[in-house]
């Protein structure tokens, strides 16, 4: 009655990205029960995986049943309450979604504002402290998709330390893209999204909580907000002996997650950087080679998601177009500020790859 | 480095369910992007599908992005705010888990409770509304999925609708599975699940809201206190003409539910429904036949969750463990009270068969 036939596309917008064929015979796997012991294995493995790719021992480690914007407000509706202070860096759309849900969780916000495109300085976040001593915790977003800057953490990590709060970070488009150390780096709670550089399809968010937090969390005056993503009880699921049911966790996806995380250990976590560096610098050169300038200062760029401004007198939505109908490679557009203003090309996982970058700029030559 | 390898299930408890071959295809497709224009309309589809098979005309009809857990906060996140009362009737696990998610939205909630397995009466409703008589909403489980009770709800609506209230009802077990008509039976919210009779991973919650709920939405004096599911930023990308960007929609899933939804039509829902009371009575004489016994009484149960006490001896443990590892066949537990007393055999959607039953009833046979 209503077809199914998806076109075959080239995904190199900001994700989702081009799925391994073993994720995607993974997702076509007979389904088992949420309970089933061969199951709860899989999560144990998942869970392994996820401290290995994230490089770090948290006990609670997993993934949230939902896209990445439910791992971000997993994160936040756990560790605030309403009344707690926190700092938010906000430097394009995801930190200003931070701002938005803390702000739904009752917690007073401190927003550090600089334009989108830059990074926030660690004296910028010295200098909100100053106003606000101790927050409950500061949140910044490692890679901002919205326009392609990459975080320094790790001094800034150093100086939320200091002053007994909470490190939390986005790093839905950097996990297993760029170097990311949550316990070198002091991270206490992060989450991410399968369907950047993981390459599996969207719906999970892979979370991860230190003891800190988790000690935030358990000396809370008030109930979390939401039931769905209360991690005192999502643990006993997750993390606990006895396995406690709390809601149906979607198995396919996990299957495809499992999946995908192998792929990256065969492959190695620091190989997947390089690979993700090696093949930006190939696709920056083209761009340049055709008129196309960063957004982003060279230092602080992803390499797996490039934000440009197209060469002058290029209309954008209508090349976007011509390159989805007539080529079947999706970019992405800008977002917000940036909307109509430039181009998100995503090398993402298996998206990340010489071929796809030839195959792009082959299509830009003949369309521009 | 971890094995990828689930030993093939027959899913016979309280879902996930089997899933159809061209589910499980689908699932398999390569990845378009969310808001690639083919995938846009695909969620039309997908809309225009669920409102033939909840039989309704509701403009906001669309899939959340997480399991069914998630759907029924989204309904009462939106409907409720601090201050609000509201009625809910609880016979099971899932009555409870609405109350106490109602709770965390600073709403006061008035539990009409009974004993499990039983259904609320319409008298107890009204009852209810003498000690409350503005409630903001009602709201009713359809299908006790830890109990197999079926809940008659067209009196209940007309008593609602006098006190000019909304009914809410969890339809996570019954949809495709069971006579469920929402515009006729005037349900004004309502949430499901893709794991149950519809046979697909699960991972989504259908909803829809009617004009009334969608006024109540609009009229709130707060904001929807979770971020992710506020239906006043999510239908902008569901419903709205301009596909605004809310969060990154689980596409595979997506792809599954608009094949599953497809298989329901071309199998027409009558016939759906017609199947799942003919296979129940064909596994009630077989389980009567070796002397299990009903929890629900028979003009309230769901054909497709049968909630049964096993025979006086068996150790339900063992036995559900030798169904599993002897011959792959999952059936449910007890949930909370019924923890250890009794089973839930689950046959729906594609489990629901006769050939099902007959190859559980032949292992049963063996076993017992």
């Amino acid at each position: 009655m209503y077809k199914f036939n998806p076109t075959p596309r080239i995904l190199m917008g900001p994700g989702p990205s081009d799925a391994h064929p073993r994720v995607l015979k993974a997702m076509a796997t007979p389904l088992i029960g949420h309970l089933d012991p061969e199951f709860v294995k899989m999560m144990d493995e998942v869970k392994e995986m996820t401290q290995k790719t994230l490089l770090t021992k948290n006990h609670l480690t997993f993934v949230v049943s939902a896209p990445g914007s439910a791992g971000m407000e997993t994160c936040l509706v756990n560790l605030l309450e309403p009344g707690d202070e926190c700092i938010i860096g906000i430097n394009g759309v995801f930190g200003g979604r931070m701002a938005e849900i803390a702000e739904r969780c009752g917690a007073k916000v401190h927003k550090v504002e600089v334009e989108w495109g830059k990074i926030i300085e660690p004296s910028q976040i010295k200098a909100a402290l100053e106003k606000c001593p101790n927050p409950k915790l500061v949140a910044l977003v490692h890679a901002e998709t919205s326009t392609g800057a990459c975080q320094p953490l790790q001094e800034i990590s150093d100086i939320v330390h200091n002053a007994n709060s909470l490190l939390m970070v986005d790093a839905v488009t950097s996990y297993c893209g760029v170097p990311l150390k949550v316990d070198e780096w002091g991270i206490d709670a992060l989450y991410s999204g399968t369907q950047k550089c993981l390459s599996a399809p969207p719906g999970l968010s892979p979370v991860t909580f230190s003891d800190k937090a988790m000690n935030a969390l358990e000396n809370r005056k008030t109930k979390v907000q939401s039931w769905f993503l209360d991690l005192s009880l999502v643990k006993n699921y997750w993390a606990g002996a006895k396995r406690a049911y709390h809601h149906t966790a979607p198995v396919s996806s996990v299957y495809a997650y499992h999946t995908a995380l192998n792929l990256v250990l065969e492959e190695g976590l620091e190989n997947r950087w390089n690979r993700h560096k090696t093949v930006h610098l190939h696709l920056k050169e083209q761009l340049e080679n055709l008129g196309f300038k960063y957004l982003v200062e060279e230092q602080y760029r992803l390499p797996n998601l490039n934000s440009v401004f197209l060469p002058e007198g290029l209309e954008e939505a209508k090349l976007r177009s011509q390159l989805l109908n007539d080529f079947n490679i999706e970019v992405g557009g800008g977002l917000g500020a940036f909307a109509g203003k430039i181009w998100r090309i995503g090398i993402m996982g298996e998206s990340c790859t010489k071929n796809h970058v030839n195959t792009l700029i082959g299509a830009l030559k003949e369309i521009i």
